[in-house]
């Protein structure tokens, strides 16, 4: 059979191992695939580097469009980044007819519904398993893998930087700056690290991971998101102590009024899969009403184990180039006219144990007049631990499930009490 | 689009899973498969139990050939069990073009070669997600995840009786007959417990993730097997002072020379993501040389999980049903002439890390003597406890990575030492 033949928009990390991948494992990929799969043009902005990593037998231009507009290119390969020229290039491979294999989540949180209407007019694929938890085929595992089931939540460490900056203030017991320096120094976090940080990368993802889970068009700008950013080290260390670790987490949750869509840092119990997920690694956790808990882990970023799903996603569109649509996956697992208007959940309305902390005069009734106000909120406690803190206290509570806007009520209540000496601290807890 | 019809084989505890998976979730499932998955007709040998769970709406025949030659009917589901009518009634089904879809690891261990080589012949699929670690997707992440990477081990926890069995013996310091007792008392393992404690159950999915990963026959027969039963408690907690814990790991793995391929107790760091994988849950690990290590992680039996994976492979055949062959997924990972003759490894050609414990009398000289003859084979020492015990003493050596000839070789003059007092346990390290 003839090659596939592709066009790559990027060479930078991810299209430099995507390159090296589709280079050095030829034979192995074409013995599973049933043919080749063959770069013959690349789109970069420095030709001369380009040239000197793919030699001679592929074009290199400068401009994306071209590559695009190429006829003899069966899939287009967006390996960029960016939302706004990504998307022209996206929407105008679609338009050419051309099959679409891309990484780039923020791309797919923003425009993914847009995207996957103009493929589905155009009769073409739109592959993405690189876009969340890189080498991991969590895509694949939802998309196919669990069809039987009536999946009930996700949870899913999905940022590499802030998980390595956790780990390392669990480990070491450094500040959120210090472990935050360490992964800039060490490459992983990135000069700015706004994005992973403050949780919109993990919310990026998790946005797409809702919609393959509920069948819910992408609705990233509903998600609550919450970073590691203000994260002090002696509440991980109370967490510890209470036999949790701190994740950043998201989550999505199918309740009887909704969806929660969620990001923020979470305590989840210390012997738990997910709490042993160390350093810049990934997991998500899938939970289906027949096959129950099911857990995927791997590396989350990086050149090669993004690569290692690019090229996945290569594989399946290949061996789907010419089929009718309806023998190929759904862009987002359930077929297109069969997506749900389920609404996503208003923060106020999510529902989740709490941990809170409280730093107090240390004086009696303190702890009644706490306690009187969660009871006045329907909030029940699971445990509390009070511990002095030179001349007031610390009180850590654990809740039971609350809603989440009871438990705001309650806290601008507990914050106002004369003896409370400094902002309450309020972070989720999952069983 | 109109339903496809399936006739299922058997309708015990994965049966009955199957169809309550498919009643439950009819309408998620057609919303991801595009159209609506029918049971028409079913195969038991007590037809008044089933027309009590099915009702009036399905064929049941207590004679499976006559459903596997059913024109109406577009896939088989094998869920009887057992190798030799399950082979003839798979092999007819095929030869009737039906496709299959099976959960039956043994069959697919003893027989899997004559079948895929049968389906290939005529045109139509044979899915197995179901036989191997039940409703963890683990034959799609290696099909079709992984397409990528030169696929360099496995190692897996594929059997739950023994993992549960393992669990308790480690957690609660039981022995392992009354682990067994437990595990049985509460549904974990069956009455003859035999394929499961020996290590053949494992056996079977091991020779079929081999196949996966490295696009090989499927060779049961030359895999080497221990089960756990002579497993002690003291090596338990030995190997948990050193920091490992004791797992039934199935691996396999690419050597310059060939294929390992084995089933064994191992000792696994106590950190690692398969140390924690508890009582009767399964775990696969595997390594590829782009993605690095992922692990996949689930209920490894049990009604529904299996069901899941059965329902997900009715999912994809549905999908593909009347598509051409080379637009599907192959049999074992690779297109059915590009697979591989490498050979497997005999055991004594293995190499790995070894735990030894020697019991022997407590004088000097001793150490000396078992030291030389390690060193004499070219077996080096990673690290030793020697603890008194009574009136003589016990010594446990963690070694490197050696071959296991050189180590059986060096056993066996050490087991001949006059002061050695008992058998020296030899168990196997995985770093």
């Amino acid at each position: 059979m003839s090659s596939v033949k592709i066009g790559l928009l990027g060479l930078g990390v991810v299209g430099g191992g995507t390159w090296d991948v589709l280079q050095r494992n030829a034979t192995e990929i074409a013995r599973r695939a049933g043919r080749d799969i063959e770069v013959v043009a690349v789109a970069v902005r420095d030709t001369a580097k380009a040239r000197a990593l793919l030699g001679d037998s592929v074009r290199i231009s400068t401009d994306a469009m071209e590559i695009v507009r190429d006829p003899n290119i069966d899939i287009v390969v967006e390996l960029v980044g960016g939302t706004e020229l990504a998307r022209e290039w996206v929407l105008e491979s679609i338009a050419q007819g051309k099959h679409v294999v891309t990484a780039n989540k923020a791309l797919l949180a923003k425009h993914g519904n847009e995207i996957f209407a103009a493929a589905h007019e155009r009769g073409v694929m739109v592959a993405f398993e690189a876009a969340v938890a890189g080498g991991i085929p969590i895509i694949k595992a939802m998309r196919e893998g669990l069809t039987a089931n009536r999946i009930q939540w996700v949870a899913g460490i999905i940022n590499g930087t802030t998980n390595y900056i956790l780990s390392e203030m669990r480990n070491r017991g450094v500040s959120f700056a210090e472990a935050l320096a360490d992964a800039q120094r060490l490459g992983y976090a990135e000069a700015d690290p706004t994005f992973d940080i403050e949780g919109i990368d993990a919310a990026h993802k998790l946005s797409l991971l809702a919609s393959l889970a509920f069948g819910i068009p992408v609705q990233f700008s509903k998600a609550h998101i919450e970073g590691i950013t203000s994260l002090a080290q002696e509440d991980i260390q109370h967490a510890q102590r209470l036999g949790y670790t701190v994740k950043l987490l998201g989550i999505t949750r199918a309740r009887p009024e909704g969806i929660e869509l969620r990001v923020h840092p979470t305590l989840i119990p210390a012997d738990s899969m997910l709490a042993n997920v160390q350093g810049a690694m990934n997991a998500v956790l899938v939970h289906g009403d027949a096959v129950g808990q099911t857990v995927y882990y791997g590396a989350g970023a990086g050149a090669l184990p993004t690569a290692s799903a690019v090229v996945a996603d290569l594989v399946d569109v290949a061996r789907l180039l010419n089929a009718a649509p309806e023998q190929r996956v759904p862009y987002l697992a359930f077929q297109h006219d069969a997506m749900a208007d389920t609404p996503i959940l208003p923060m106020e309305e999510v529902q989740s144990a709490y941990y809170l902390r409280l730093r107090v005069d240390d004086r009696p009734g303190v702890l009644a007049d706490v306690a009187r106000i969660l009871a006045s909120a329907e909030i029940s406690i699971g445990s509390m631990i009070q511990e002095p803190a030179g001349d007031h206290a610390d009180i850590m509570f654990l809740t039971h499930e609350a809603r989440e806007g009871a438990i705001n009520g309650a806290l601008s209540q507990i914050q106002s009490l004369p003896f409370v000496r400094s902002a309450v601290t309020r972070l989720r807890v999952e069983a």
